[in-house]
């Protein structure tokens, strides 16, 4: 029984990774060809000949021009995913059509419809604009996730475990031993988490990157918009400074922290992350500084996650977990994803 | 469900493969062990002791004489199969026999019969006899292949492949361009299908080995007897040449390309393969080309079956490919082997 | 279907690998955490926080003083199991508690019960008292085996196997041809097989061990209490010399071989063994000879069941072993864990 929304947008890679070249990946157990033609479209269409189902990303199948030719058989199709020409007769059967996805480039990713093609709203895309604003500088990347989506969102959703699994990087002790509140926007489909440290141990990824010296106020406001888009909105001030009545923030570093949690198999996960930052716009030290930093914290994430994967492959039937306050994000986010599984037409569900 | 018909005959060696001494290969799914007498007498029996399952051809299990020894408990059987002395009693209990299995060696190749040995009669198996001819010098060798048999008999039965997964070795234009025609005998059981090309590209492949330059006629004659041997009677010429009205063809390069598809397992087979010519009988580097040439073609052949096998095993149930012309002979064969499998006495079909 | 009976005693380790660290083995699909207290106690727990179940064993999870802290959340329990502190709020739930399991240190062995605590009665695990007896020095060690654990119960129960596996080590001709006798007490749950050679070769471990010189007289006397604890009783002396009536046996050598065989999962096994001998005390090289000799036997052992897991996991159902003589212990070693497992509550079976 599958755990996957279908009939939802997902982040399928960042534009920069798709050229004038095949790139394959599976998204919700699907795998996807995306290209750009040569007037640089992009294009995003079944990575499977419909004749003998030869992956069109795989060698000897090819770009030639616009066209994507099979290295099995030659079957050859156009951006549309149409096929044009077959071996060893004239007529193309009008059948022979690679199915097509919708696809959209926005805040640097490149985002892909699975579901009933019929059903792609692009405006229901959620945002990030920070990724691709001028006031911002961005570093991002993407680690492979040997575990089920839910257990990045479960990890994303509570942030205490911060304190243990990534002390030394971003954890300290308050993050564990603050309170959250949680709000759900049930008619936007959004999730909040806020935790407001006011006097908290500045930790290494942040002493670092802002120069702040001494304890500081360190406010995380989460936002996910189930199920691939979580965005926290981190706050980094000296103790005591709060932002001005009218929303100006001068003595406050904010850092934007995304994450784009796509579904490869029901097993496996694309997990994407970017921090953005409107200080040090132009200081590639701090760039460097927080890729690495970032990119290691999110290693430790993939470590446990991968190893909760082996755990629940190997756990009896009906194993009940225990639940506390700090899970209350985590578990709404758990009935959303649960109803938008039930909401699903059966032809968006069934593979 | 198995695709595999087990009341057949099936390629399981080369002659040379087997000496006196312990030889197992697993065949339809059945371990089998070969071995000679001393008298050279070829024998197949079942590669696991009656006792507890020991393989025996896993050391410390040996060959004495023509006495096979069990490593684990010491079970010891005759060329027959039968036991013929146990551990800790002298009384050998009548029961105690290895399943043998019908062989025959015949064209190079050692014949195996899976099925109920009542019904294995010799006079079934297939010909190939260029493979032993005086007027033919024969490479030949067998790639295991991670993919299920069916998807050899399918890239096998419809060559349209070679301008895309062979180019550069065997593959140019016409063959994909070159409309096929398909004929089935139902009595005799046999697929054939032909290309006549009257004026191609000569191939690297043919080129080299044969010495012709410029344009030629290139014949493709496949006779498929399912389920385990193929024959490709490749007729090269220069442009315009035919045979003569007696059947001489002596400006003709004939190649007999001959492959062996055995099953292994459900999902894995043995790829036996063999080129037998006409022509430069003696030359042994004529020999060398065509024996690495056509080893990297098929290895491009497993490369692209065992990828087609992974597609498969993630792909939805009731995918449907699209068949076209070319297909013709594959979906011959397809019908053919299911027809096999419908009539196998239930015994034989079951493990 | 599981073949393994839960409500039992199980080795789970020696004593000497568990100290104030934390150990995790896995014992009939359980993933069990074992430590010691400061002040020495032994405790085993379930390897699995309540809260996410993140392995307790696995870094950064540590322990603290006589606390165990999990590396995911923070999540703290002390060495009875009970939690005492979790992360964000500082009421702990009172159902917040691992399953403890009742753990006795016996014989050098650290023995776990798997089922229902209120059955464990520690009276009931059978003893190996030379192990750690200042009449007997004693080497030992623990082998993973990629087998279910009745191919190791077969194995050990039928020792004609030496003759043909183990030869050159500890294998003759007379063991295999020397017929046994068996009997089982039903009433004490063991399985008893014996097998006196009066006249034998001495094979190469007791030749070297003992020094003896010429043929001996060799018994071994098989104890074996369903599920874990083998016992075998090995006399080596020379030809014609037999026990006194008083029980004193001065001309003869005695070897205590001991193995517990635990079920690590359903295809799975912890090999433990270990060698007790009354002679050559003090003799190190004695004993690093009798360990690497009895280390290299065992892997004999693990190399062919390892095969026969292999084996099983092809075969049809429904495949019939045949069983002579030799296989009486073994089968009636079969039968009372097939007792144990009709006899067990269903939530012990249950998982």
């Amino acid at each position: 029984m599958t755990t996957i929304p279908r009939d939802q947008w997902y982040v399928a890679a960042y534009g920069r990774e798709i050229g004038h070249d095949l790139f394959s990946r599976t998204i919700c157990g699907e795998s996807i060809l995306f290209w750009r033609t040569e007037a640089g479209q992009l294009t995003a269409m079944s990575d499977r000949c419909v004749h003998r189902r030869f992956p069109l990303s795989q060698a000897p199948s090819r770009l030639v021009g616009d066209s994507v030719v099979c290295g099995y058989h030659g079957f050859t199709y156009g951006a549309d995913g149409a096929c044009v020409a077959v071996p060893g007769q004239t007529r193309v059967p009008r059948t022979a059509r690679l199915r097509s996805y919708p696809v959209v480039e926005q805040d640097s990713f490149v985002w892909v419809w699975i579901g009933d093609p019929a059903r792609a709203d692009a405006t229901r895309i959620p945002r990030a604009p920070w990724l691709v604003s001028p006031d911002y500088t961005t570093v991002s990347g993407m680690e492979p996730l040997a575990a089920r989506f839910g257990l990045l969102v479960d990890n994303l959703l509570d942030l205490s475990h911060e304190t243990y699994l990534h002390g030394g990087y971003i954890g300290t002790p308050e993050v564990a031993s603050t309170p959250i509140t949680t709000e759900v926007d049930e008619a936007a489909g959004i999730v909040y988490v806020s935790r407001h440290m006011d006097d908290a141990e500045c930790p290494p990824f942040y002493a670092t990157s802002t120069g702040l010296t001494g304890r500081i106020a360190r406010w995380q406001d989460i936002e996910y918009t189930p199920p691939c888009l979580y965005k926290l909105h981190s706050r980094i001030a000296p103790v005591g400074s709060l932002p001005n009545p009218d929303g100006t923030d001068p003595d406050a570093f904010h850092v934007e922290v995304v994450y784009a949690i796509t579904p490869e198999t029901e097993h496996s996960t694309h997990d994407f992350w970017a921090v953005a930052r409107d200080f040090a716009l132009d200081d590639t030290s701090v760039s460097d500084f927080i890729a690495e930093q970032n990119r290691t914290v999110v290693l430790q994430d993939v470590a446990a996650l991968d190893v909760l994967e082996q755990v629940i492959a190997t756990e009896p039937a009906g194993y009940q977990e225990l639940s506390i306050n700090i899970d209350t994000g985590g578990l709404a986010a758990r009935r959303m994803l649960a109803a938008m599984l039930r909401q699903e037409p059966a032809t968006a569900a069934a593979r």
